[in-house]
């Protein structure tokens, strides 16, 4: 038959997964800190909001915000918000929204119960065993968007893995952009850097979709994350993202970067109130442009180590943090971002064990994105093949402890431990033999073979498996589809813009 | 002066640490599944003990439970127990209870919010990167000793760190206790492993504490591990160790040791059901033996990778059966022993990620005591020196976790904003000078510089800064003060018990 005539391309042995699936929560979130102890926090960032204020670098914001009412100090970016304007206009973000995929399988849902897991973003380096560490390229990033697609537990691309900087900045987000769309059909993120920057991603979007602009501005189909540049200022890209995504219903995720100590008060408490003010004063900020618009309240609170200033990630602080930011974003009945982070130097224990705390930080508080999910080394400066690997085993086991488990008649075993007595054993058992191919998680990194056999077979650590698994995964890799017509649409609309050179840059 | 002459041994730069301190959980356990899903584990147990019974291998055992009204089947060993029995029995057990050390300010509590952390126990191998693994021996044993005594996050030893098989079973329990105890001044264990070693230790211990018998018997000062031989069966020496424990009025913590899909069902809810029975059967036995005699509901229900029959620990399962564990043990009014365990050939990602997934599961389901809190490795058959660091490094987090945060007036640090203003920096403020030095946790093993200066120091991974760390705490390790008099005590017991030949053993 002609179809088998067509050669295939011979797949090594499958790599094992968990299947791709939307996430939620089974528990309720922890409440680390009192109500009260919220309240102290909501009370001094209405505080700082009502008598320092916050800068806007734009006239555009300046001119909605004294449209809408708020005091806005003429002849500066100063602008004081009152707690009632705040509270009044926050209202009109809604509290979930789906997130829309061009493959409808892989539409998430923003907020509730749901968590969403985005791959490593805006790192300015990649590395892999075999590389070694490299300033960040066009082959590794599409390499990474390759991943993204095929690690089922990854469900977003929340930026650019990695920063591709031998594409030139003018035209980078129209071929990156294409690459997402073409390489995955997941969510994506977008990066305010410039209002045509925005309205290139939103057009690229609408065609990926393959919707009408209208039912496009209906449905959320792209995100961008809006950085406060902390203390208290909103910069002119961000502002001109946070108005271009909501007018055309996009999402925008509202992150404040507050390292205690440096950008913010050296106290939890201090910086947590610091977060909350440049958080709810954007988002107001966004309400006031266009009432409505979807919004997510992020929360990115570390401290610097006094010593040597360095950032620190995976720390108690930051799982307090996680955890309260959660606590805060509920409080105004918003979707909450938080992240798996850490500040290693190499795929080692380190690199584990403080992502794990970070994860363990947004899954007790209830993150509905976790930024950075799989991939992130050294901070954010560099993303990682390996690491990419083991943070999927990590939230692998995640999504498994998300599942249910059955407590039903069948599932109690009464009829097993009747069979099998004091002093047996269950492997022949006819309830084990009826489950055991399916009852337990089966792993893609971790090995659980006996020492002498590991040593026999070279010894290897798990970021050396992880190096042969993510070069198996893009050996196996193989595109989405995507309709013809609609991809003939993207490349002329690529093309058109690459040719028109792109967007202005430095 | 005359003490100024004693040479006092160079001191490297120390070690940072956390202080030695009580642990209290600040939030609320987390109920994974619904009080009708506990009833519905506690009604199976139930079903189990009625129906199919637990073998008691011992006839004393079966003696006593016969006279307490159990359905003892005769010519057998097979014991059936009521519900209302099981139920009636396991009421005397003590809710709480202080652990006593030799040294009162190392006293620690069992029980109610507490958490109380054991080093490694009971691994056949030892290893560090010098050495490589080697079958355990009196040297690498008495170095755990040492470090489980130098690291503060460690609040005893839970077992022997490494079996000393170079020391003759009929005498090692001798000289590994007076190991304990003159090496460090914290709370231990000793095995049950027949009736004499049990009052060996237990005179041992006595001695030790400085205290008479009577006294000794109303305050718990040793703790023994009393493992089911899952299914359904509690051993020979096992019994003797519950009996004369009791009788002492010292510490039964009863571990069935139920994996799924080997000794126990192949489900989570059976193997949970099996636990239980096993538990509360054995925790009644005790209470049969001496009503009151303080006793913890030990979990350590996990699976077995139905591939290859190996154990797995850290990953979703494990998780599940921490908590759950946690919410039956309170379902009894019982203090719960869950455990920090990996499967990992090396100290790797792998060790470091199960290990966080097991603490997770303990912490969220309020593990009282955590059993190979620091250096498990290989599912148990190997204490590493470096896993110890890098166990120590990840349980000062939750040790730092655990306290609480400030909220107060000064901390949330409005005068620090209106200080710094927007666009200001908070590295000069006078809060932040204030603060900085004790603001946030200082790592003892996690290595936060760039990546630059990182590799131009030699690139090392987590592991290899652990093995540097652990044998610098050796190199600084001070043996506690003991009464000379108890020394003179403890020796002789020794010294007798040597010269008689210790113990029989097979």
């Amino acid at each position: 038959m002609a179809r088998q005539a067509r050669p295939r391309r011979k797949k090594s042995q499958a790599i094992q997964q968990v299947p791709w699936r939307r996430l939620k929560y089974r528990t309720p979130p922890v409440k680390l800190i009192s109500d009260d102890e919220i309240e102290a926090v909501h009370d001094a960032s209405m505080r700082i909001l009502e008598e320092v204020g916050m800068d806007f670098l734009h006239p555009e914001a300046l001119a909605i915000l004294k449209a809408a009412g708020a005091d806005v100090t003429e002849g500066s970016e100063r602008v004081r918000f009152d707690r009632a304007f705040i509270e009044e206009k926050i209202k009109t973000a809604p509290a979930q929204f789906p997130f829309h995929a061009r493959n409808p399988e892989r539409t998430v849902g923003i907020g509730g119960d749901e968590l969403v897991i985005c791959a490593v973003a805006s790192a300015p380096n990649a590395s892999d065993l075999d590389g070694g560490r490299r300033p960040g390229n066009f082959v590794d990033f599409e390499n990474f968007c390759r991943l993204s697609q095929a690690f089922n537990v990854i469900q977003m691309n929340g930026g650019y893995p990695v920063e591709p900087v031998d594409v030139h900045p003018s035209v980078r987000h129209l071929h990156c952009l294409k690459s997402f769309i073409t390489l995955t059909d997941k969510p994506f993120h977008a990066y305010s850097l410039g209002r045509q920057r925005n309205l290139d991603a939103l057009e690229m979007t609408r065609i990926a979709r393959g919707v009408p602009m209208e039912r496009f501005h209906r449905e959320p189909s792209l995100m961008t994350v809006i950085n406060t540049s902390s203390p208290l200022r909103l910069d002119t890209p961000m502002i001109e993202g946070v108005i271009e995504m909501g007018r055309a219903g996009q999402i925008a995720v509202i992150t404040p970067f507050t390292l205690a100590g440096a950008m913010a008060p050296v106290t939890l408490a201090g910086a947590l109130a610091q977060q909350n003010a440049e958080a709810l004063a954007a988002i107001a900020f966004a309400q006031c442009s266009t009432p409505g618009a979807p919004v997510v309240y992020g929360g990115f609170t570390s401290n610097v180590d006094m010593k040597s200033g360095a950032p620190a990630f995976g720390t108690p602080e930051f799982l307090n943090t996680q955890i309260i930011g959660g606590q805060l974003a509920r409080r105004y009945d918003l979707p909450y971002r938080a992240s798996n982070v850490n500040a290693s130097n190499c795929v080692d224990a380190q690199a584990a064990y403080e992502s794990q705390m970070s994860i363990w930080g947004l899954v007790q508080g209830h993150g509905n994105i976790m930024k950075h999910g799989a991939g992130w080394l050294e901070g954010g400066l560099c993303a990682s093949f390996e690491k990419m690997v083991v943070d999927v085993e990590m939230l692998q086991m995640i999504s498994e402890f998300l599942q249910p488990v059955s407590f039903d008649e069948a599932s109690l075993g009464l009829d097993a431990v009747r069979e099998v007595g004091p002093g047996g054993h269950y492997f022949g058992a006819a309830h084990t033999i009826e489950r055991y191919e399916t009852a337990f998680y089966s792993p893609m990194l971790s090995d659980w073979r006996n020492f002498e056999t590991w040593e026999e077979t070279g010894s290897e650590t798990a970021t050396q498996r992880a190096n042969r698994i993510y070069k198996q995964m893009l050996q196996d890799y193989e595109a989405p589809p995507l309709d013809a017509a609609i991809r003939e649409e993207l490349d002329a609309f690529v093309a058109k813009r690459v040719e028109e050179g792109g967007v202005a840059s430095d």
